[in-house]
């Protein structure tokens, strides 16, 4: 196999298959070093919403970056669905806010106002309205915001169509090659060694490892304080589907899927790599999601499951260039919105290795000096 | 293949391989016929509790043959293994019956006084000794029956592994073979014929097929009065053991099983072949779980299940010879006991098929004539 | 729940969900009893080949119904989609039948010549053409046999989609729910009795039970000719797409899936409902797909199982009004083609159900009086 | 939870287990930190073989060294199964060794004469005997060399119940725990630290990573030559036994477990950490199961996976004390013989721990020193 590439990634998370994607599109040469399997951790873990209006609740930088990337997948799903037969299961049908308090209602309100100052559409819908749309739904709730244009897709789907849509593009990835050390020159980095000894050289390397990225750039002396949260989910089965849109209420949230399957999540863990669900866990999102819509008591019970989040201290993505290595580009931090950015954080990453828009507002707020620290190995 | 056998069973779960394997050892020729897999009903979701003295709650015929099968499974475990290498996983911590009112201490006391009576082990643990023995257990508890002589095994198990032995001296076990009508002349039944028009010769047949026994018998011109009841399950994983014994109260039950491993059980839907598990079961079952154990909460989710019991109106098995077909022997109906009573029906049975036992107390009290009707086809 | 109903629908594989769909589309209440779980059987075992032209080698009233079928896909995967949220992986990618000898070659060029006759595109590849349409087929073919228009779909997704839409659009299906009789009057048909000894009310009753609709008519007093033919099949994943086309040759089919998956098939083993896949079955399907396609040997291991399809003694699959029964119709015996078939059994099926079609060609072939035999029952 | 241990181990695969369960035998306070989950990986896959003679072909510390691990698991079993419910399934019907030449006969003659002169037992077992001890054997081999005491556990149950015995007896186990660094001051090492960044600290620190100790090592500036080697498993289900004892030729071993079911193994690929199951790989492995028992192609398939064992230059495992960090002990490079000599390096690396037997044979030949270099991080 060669060993020259124009550009490394490491990690093949939705992540660092969408940068992949959009790199081998530019006709660039790409590898992608994935140390277990293709989506196999918190990327296929996701319940897959696309909320950049329902949980982004102020403008910001982040806000204008979910909104631009929820704004790419209905081209992105057809582009992917004809390189690859996967179809990502995109779903359009609005995400309901709901408010379970005169207090939430308020706020969901004001909320609404925001957003419309901001071009963005939101709605007010009153308890009878809300039962009109949602006939399940429990009878006592206070309105809900609605958000017509947030949706979702399959976290799963997503992440295996871009990797196989950058494979059939010309990527090579490796799966089950971990990465242990970047080579570097004078001038920057050069490559990376891999667990085998095995070297690969490119001048320009991105990691995308997700929760895992931390570890890599610790090794080569450089301390980035992300942390991991771990988030529980489960996935129920009905006949018929029992809601329209996605059902978001604090601390719950219930997604419908194709074929009459639900996944209802998620906890948050911080702090921790553990993949196990607790009995605790489920407990608590079952009370939830049933006390939201009753109906869900009759469903048929299908799967658990746990993902690992990558979280930041100040909460927003990490999202550039490495201060002091040349070279060294950094993209993770994405959180609970690693498949809403997806398609943003692949075309911006692909961006910044061809030079291009580094000084954007985007870039500025992402980058990575405002907390990377160095630190020598002792 | 051979088509002619001394003994054609139908129906490979617990009790039709305890038949086959006691068979076997007498030195019949005998044809196991499983419509399905080997142990992939009921056999294989029970729990495995062994609760001859815990479920059983007064003198019967039923709490003697429950107490009689018990007594055999440290030798049958014995036999397995070097038959077969598999474990059937015999535990012998006993069961904590607890009360969780002054109701029910005082009625599982005067049970107390019942069991020695029969000359069974049973003795009243208080509240003290109660935490002593299991530390974990919520504090509020009014004391406990204990029965050191109850326990339990893993149901997939031994039901593997009785097949396996079978299989091993000498039966033919045949998987994916549906019978569809039984074969008679003058005399009696003389085999049976499969969904495939293949038939099988013998002039003794046993119709073991759980809760499915009772197509397969009215579609021969016979009504059984059995009816199938869903029980659902889950289990949990612990780092460590949280319990020693098996912890039963009313409506629930905790097993431990081994490398900390426990299943929870389970609830009953009378009239229902549906195998889904409901939110909603699951949902009473942790509650009822977490409300005796708190800890618990903490323990790893890992699978939920269902299986279809065969009962009986008057909740007793049929074990005997059917009254108007010379050499149709029928063993169903075991309800919640399958596990507990195979050793012992495969005993009987067998000892039947030579003509034995025919006038023993319980061949008199399970036999088929209290119920069945025979009805003429249309 | 309601029980009467317009039609009621015995099997929710392929064939009994895509009549429910039809016929509820068509205003009608329905009902579906399926003895497992929707798709559970031949439905989610098949490969999704759509080989009107491929398997089918001269006209006959199959061939046009597989033609007129095949021709159905496109706006079925469109409604499904739009119903369901299933992507029933339409791939219309084409079929390419390989010659691995002379004989071949000519017998697929005489075969060509047929088909455009019948209007059908097909055309003949030589070898050159044939390594650059397909450039990892083995060297030494002797050229292929083109059809454009067969194609494959995921055989599970259909499946599932035709019964979630049937249900979306009102259609109730009842998993585990087993009928053992069909319930008569003077005038013919009017329900059926559940092994749960539940009645349903109807006076058409649709017997679509695939290899397992025998039984059925057998408790009926009724002898269908049809007999389960085992398929085993395997599947395979690479990292790229190493087939553009489904290839075919004598004894071995790869069909290219979504992803870079692979089925590989396929076994037949006639008369036996076994679902085992042996060691001698991989063996023999790995040697023959890796002789066409030595690539496939770098292919990681993916999946191995069996499917039980209904063959008929003439090969015709039975679709029609029972002889003696009013108001009984039957739909199996579609063998290999059950998939394909599936669009124009739907709507043939509820036409006749609505007295619509009785005369037409395909009625004439399929019906059941060319070899329903009426016995009596014993 | 407390963060102070006498002795911290990294891997909970079979050999940290192991070590583990023996420290806390001795009254230390254990804590074991495991990346992923317990026996996920290599200690899971392997065949579970105990071949001390089988595999090692001349008197060496390595050959002593898994004799007298072979003759710890009679003992080991009980104390496992008592402590955890959990059966190790040690079978002890014997290997055969067969030779399908001339000049493997002759090499296993002189081989079987070696072992008796140390003290072994070991016989020429010649084709006819062959033939009555295993009648499904191809009828052409050579005849067979036998091993009575060389038998099979199966590996994942000896790897959970080492665990659990551990965890009973009071040892830790942390689970998706990964250390990224050792902490050390000027005496030696006092702890490590987590890819969470919490810290555990002891005086003594065991990595036993299998094939991943290497990274760790490397981080922190000491390079071990281990590297990783792929083997590639299969496993069949048959009704009754096949074989007897475990059979073993040249490139290919045939292991029989409880209940009919067999281990086929194994491929070898050096410098992988690649956990995928090629086309080819079964393809052979097939190939010379079935050549060598012909009756293997009516077995049921089960199923196929890989391992990713830990290698070393000279063959030989790593049992020492780093040489130049104090407190800091290796064991890791076991190949495959990780679950032969899990017993016995649980013993002697608990005693190292304590600081007996540094200077036994075995210790000098396992030693460090003899690869370990110690590198300066760049």
């Amino acid at each position: 196999m060669r060993n020259h590439f124009d550009v490394i990634i490491i990690g093949a998370g939705v992540i660092g298959s969408s940068i992949a994607f959009n790199l081998v599109k530019q006709g660039r040469s790409v590898l992608v070093l994935e140390k277990g399997r293709i989506a196999s951790q918190s990327s296929s873990a996701a319940a897959g919403m696309l909320g950049a209006q329902t949980e982004l609740e102020n403008d910001s930088p982040l806000f204008r970056l979910a909104r631009e990337s929820r704004g790419m997948f209905p081209d992105l799903a057809l582009e992917l669905k004809d390189l690859t037969g996967i179809d990502i299961e995109l779903y359009q049908n609005g995400m309901l806010k709901v408010a379970r308090s005169e207090e939430e209602a308020s706020e969901f309100q004001r909320f609404i106002a925001l957003q419309q100052k901001l071009g963005e559409e939101a709605s007010w819908i009153d308890p009878y309205e809300l039962q009109q749309r949602e006939p399940l739904l429990e009878k006592k709730l206070y309105g809900a915001m609605s958000i017509p244009n947030d949706g979702n897709v399959s976290a799963p789907n997503l992440t295996k169509a871009l990797s196989a849509a950058a494979m059939t593009s010309g990527a090579e990835i490796k799966e089950f090659t971990e990465v242990s050390e970047f080579v570097t020159d004078g001038n920057g980095i050069t490559g990376v060694i891999t667990t085998t000894q095995e070297a690969y050289h490119a001048d320009r390397v991105i990691v995308a490892g997700g929760a895992w990225s931390r570890r890599l750039l610790k090794d080569a002396g450089h301390e980035l304080d992300t942390y991991p949260v771990k988030g529980e989910c489960f996935s129920v089965k009905t006949e018929k589907p029992i809601v329209n849109a996605t059902i978001f209420s604090k601390g719950c949230y219930i997604v419908p899927k194709s074929g009459g399957r639900l996944i209802i999540g998620a906890t948050e863990k911080a702090h921790s790599f553990d993949q196990k669900v607790s009995l605790e866990s489920i407990a608590a999102m079952m009370g939830r999601a049933t006390e939201l819509i009753p109906a869900l008591n009759q469903a048929e019970w299908d799967d658990a499951w746990a993902g690992i989040r990558p979280q930041t201290k100040d909460g927003l993505p990490y999202l550039g260039v490495h201060p002091e290595i040349n070279g060294l580009f950094i993209a993770t931090g994405h959180y609970r919105n690693g498949i809403l950015l997806a398609p943003i954080t692949g075309k911006l990453m692909a961006d910044l290795v061809e030079g291009i828009g580094m000084n954007k507002d985007w870039a500025t707020a992402f980058r990575l000096e405002r907390n990377v620290i160095g630190v020598e190995k002792q």
